[in-house]
């Protein structure tokens, strides 16, 4: 807490950082140009910042001598100068005028930055470490070895420069080997590798929290796995957590997002890029040792533990521990969209108006002078599920989409939403249960409940049931509705495979009225609970899925009681009307 | 967005305030004393802040000529000065070097602050408009004037400074005719008022929004309703929302506050204090025209929109409008606790490193120096339920606690911490039910569930089932469970008074072996569902009603993942003994 902190670079990722020192009281020393981002906000206190360019060694080292700990929100810094102040020292003067060399912690260590940032060195250690990563070769920069390349791995391939790229500057795509004196041209005198093109479905993102100096798994802690979508190489959307993916999925992504960041060196925050690729297998693409833009999120999601509070109290040795070492969301779901710069500095005020009009907007703007496709800020979106957020925010995407299409020359593209989160799974025993069904799906679609309709046997599908009912939570239901007639086993079998609530609905079979479906529905041992409602009456299932789901959900619950007025209006418009004209008159309407 | 606010006073009030601006892009120019709190954090851009006292009619008005909106973060000011600056205007020289007038908005009102800042005005202003308050009358500075009251309403009162009065400075308890003369003393030389003793239940705060220049009810919107806890006079806790107060009485509070404030000129936001009082009525106990420490908790529980950028969009007249007037929490519990200055400057140390540890409390500090009593942070715990609440911040009380003591003295007193939330209502037609309910409520009790259990039965008091069941969700139950025998009416009459998901539980009665019972609970008709469980099984009616508050209880989840596990575990330890020992033995043991 009283431990002063020196931060390389005062640009909006230090902006966020001196925000949530200011909270706890930790003085942060910002080396950068005059009014930075991070300075415009953090002025008046003593020791000042220091202004100047972050990759000046003289005035890294005044920096070092004001400060505990040194730390970056950019990679692309001198790691010799961090070397030499960690592992010898700064040169300070006592206060009786004698010299002496003061030693300064870096973090994370300057051995594991001088690794990230050069992007083939760091593929290389990850890979010795056991952490999937895309195929790779450095390359001279010849058009000869960019054949031999091609020939190799095939055509498309990503050549990399190997350091100081980001935001997609420094790759290029070699489509052919005609693409490839453009190619070297483009990325001349630089030092190069190339990349097997890799094929994925999605791209993933993980921030980890290391808290010792050394290497070690066990010392990492992940943020949930969200979801990243890059447009013209810049991220532009984040969904938490990621759409589509299932928990085992989100699980893997932070367990490999862990071993990446727990094979390297200090303390600090560290941003893993991943791709899902097409058999579902996960690699990393690269790693920021640092608060990432896929991380901007867990300030509002996370909010007891930001990506920046953990800077900060890993940094400093404080950081508390966390159960499974997983930082969960507060959240059900958080979409957050970069605001870049349009063609012109008004372009995005139409933006901000609209942001401003959205109470579940949250708006950060970083205090950078708007240039076309710059990051000046973000917004992020919480709610209640993943449909809600994505509803809220489709107008700024819009908007978003408009400026990039003026900025760009281009027209808009439509940024698609996911299908919703389905939250009711409806199966039935057997195809002839659908006519019974059919009314309560019905109701559910009105309610504007999503649901997943399917046939499971019990007697006919035994593992299938089984398997659909222990995924059912982790795949996101809430609710399982369950209808079977006869030796009605599968609602009593689904919730013997689930936490989850199960709804029951005996359907009435040839023989007994339908009341052996009830008995054997309903006469569930003690543990295992059903909910059984009415012989045939799938109406019921619907509306007490829908109570269940109101539970946690103030809309729906407005929803519902909308539909008892109607009901109850129903009702009276028939009464009056049978008052009115008498029963015979009544009957005959 | 691009109209520059100037703030009389750069306390912790406005320090929060400069916070949320930053994110918006658009500044506030802060007129204090240099490095005040306010200015810590925004220091480097133009126009630069004026250092200066806010009371210095000199200084707002250099203030008012470099800003377009002024605003305060403390009532206690020059309203003349503030008059003259909104209605003639304040002197500037143009690049010309002619003189003209600028007039300059004043938000609230001048005339808002110079009667609130007038607790005896205020008081008169608010029953003019409708609004209860406590009786009080203004008084000579009089042993004789205090006798009088003292006669008329009874002893002990409260006598009270018409200004400048805050955290409890400038009250004086007037316990019995021989206080009189220490209390003038105490109060010597200030317009006085006496007030009748409120004898109130509870204390509770709503802050409210106003986006309108002149009065009206329709352009306010009320935050939740609050509970405060005071301590010496200071504001030491606030529960949001209040505990232990039913809904109806929350949106009572939201309406006084709202029409309270309704009554004033002028926009921005308005922290309203009440008393509950002993026969459950409202009356307003004050008004501040700013954002107020009962408001701090919505920085993270209304995160969409605080109370420091309601005050922004307000006063900027961007503010959006929100459905019924009213602006709901994103959690279900927060609780704010203050940090006092203790006996010595690192007394709060331990409070620091115990919040830090604490993952899901957020700390602010004001970056104040820390003095006995004075208010330099506070804490914020939000939670899923006020119980989740209440024990995460318990500990953080004991230290506050620990520190009140050491600095006044006294051993610390401990604070209560309220009843939890009931969720589950166990309700049954009769006591006979009671044994059947039994193991159901059992369970309830062991899986860590607040329930209530109470008689209402169907046929002998259909009205009191009736009002129940219409109030069990605006009292905060999630699930009804109904156990009942016979013609069993019960579940089904309560699941038509209510839209929470009913659990009916049929006993078996004398006769008919419980057929009776479930064909009376589970056959209700289209509309109106009741998940029935087999006959007499109230165990199974308490996991259904888990499973349910477990679909958004992630902690409860895996409680009853644990449960069915412990089940099966159980199961196969007996199926172990029977393999090994074989049935004629095992059925010895």
């Amino acid at each position: 807490m009283d431990r002063t902190i020196g931060l390389l670079g005062g640009g909006q990722l230090g902006r966020m950082l001196v925000r949530e020192a200011d909270q706890f009281g930790i003085r942060v020393v910002i080396l950068d140009a005059e009014n930075s981002p991070a300075k415009q906000i953090s002025g008046t206190l003593e020791p000042k910042h220091i202004n100047g360019s972050f990759t000046d060694p003289k005035k890294i080292r005044e920096l070092a001598r004001q400060v505990d700990v040194l730390t970056v929100e950019i990679e692309h810094v001198d790691t010799e100068v961090l070397e030499e102040i960690s592992e010898r020292g700064v040169e300070v003067t006592g206060n009786d005028g004698k010299k002496s060399m003061k030693r300064v912690e870096v973090q994370p260590s300057w051995k594991t930055i001088r690794i990230i940032q050069d992007k083939f060195l760091q593929k290389g250690h990850l890979e010795k470490n056991g952490v999937p990563t895309a195929v790779s070769e450095s390359l001279e920069s010849t058009e000869e070895a960019l054949s031999i390349f091609g020939e190799k791995y095939g055509f498309p391939y990503m050549l990399k420069a190997r350091k100081d790229a980001y935001d997609g500057r420094g790759n290029y795509p070699v489509r052919s080997a005609s693409d490839i004196p453009e190619a070297l041209n483009t990325l001349q005198s630089r030092a190069l590798y190339a990349e097997k093109w890799a094929t994925f479905k999605k791209e993933l993102a993980v921030m980890v929290v290391k808290t010792s100096d050394s290497p070690g798994v066990d010392a990492t802690t992940a943020y949930p796995t969200v979801e990243t979508i890059h447009e013209d190489s810049i991220c532009k959307l984040v969904y938490a957590p990621a759409r589509g993916t299932s928990t085992r999925l989100q699980k893997q992504a932070q367990d490999i997002a862990r071993k990446a960041v727990g094979s390297l060196w200090g303390k600090g925050v560290f941003g893993v890029e991943l791709f899902l690729m097409d058999d579902d297998s996960l690699v990393v693409n690269e790693i920021a040792p640092r608060p990432h833009n896929s991380g901007h999120y867990t300030i509002e999601a996370c909010a007891g533990i930001s990506q920046y509070r953990a800077q900060l109290l890993s940094i400093l040795g404080i950081m508390p521990s966390f159960p499974s070492h997983t930082i969960s969301a507060d959240f059900p779901a958080t979409i957050m969209l970069n605001i870049l710069g349009g063609a012109t500095k008004p372009a995005h005020n139409e933006l901000l108006r609209q942001t401003i009009a959205t109470p579940k907007a949250s708006l950060h703007l970083y205090g950078k002078e708007s240039k076309p496709a710059r990051k000046i800020g973000h917004i992020t979106i919480k709610a209640s599920s993943m449909r809600e957020a994505e509803n809220i925010i489709a107008p700024l995407i819009k908007t978003v989409d408009g400026i990039r299409a003026e900025r760009t020359d281009s027209s808009p593209v439509n940024s698609p939403i996911s299908s919703p989160q389905k939250l009711v799974l409806v199966t039935m025993g057997s195809d002839s249960d659908l006519p019974v069904l059919a009314p309560g799906l019905a109701l559910l679609k009105e309610l504007n409940i999503p649901y997943q309709e399917t046939i499971t046997s019990a007697h006919r599908t035994p593992k299938r049931m089984i398997e659909y009912a222990e995924n059912a939570a982790s795949n996101g239901f809430k609710v399982i509705i369950a209808a079977a007639g006869g030796a009605a086993h599968l609602p009593g079998m689904i919730a013997s495979s689930t936490t989850l609530p199960v709804i029951g609905v005996p359907v009435k079979a040839s023989t007994l009225d339908g009341v052996d479906s009830l008995y054997s529905i309903v006469q569930m041992p003690r543990g295992v609970p059903v909910a059984a409602v009415a012989i045939n009456n799938s109406i019921n299932a619907a509306l007490l899925a829908a109570r269940i789901l109101a539970t946690s959900d103030p809309v729906l619950f407005e929803r519902l009681e909308k539909y008892a007025q109607d009901m109850e209006d129903g009702v009276i418009v028939k009464a009056e009307r049978l008052e009115e004209i008498g029963f015979e008159a009544y009957g005959k309407k």
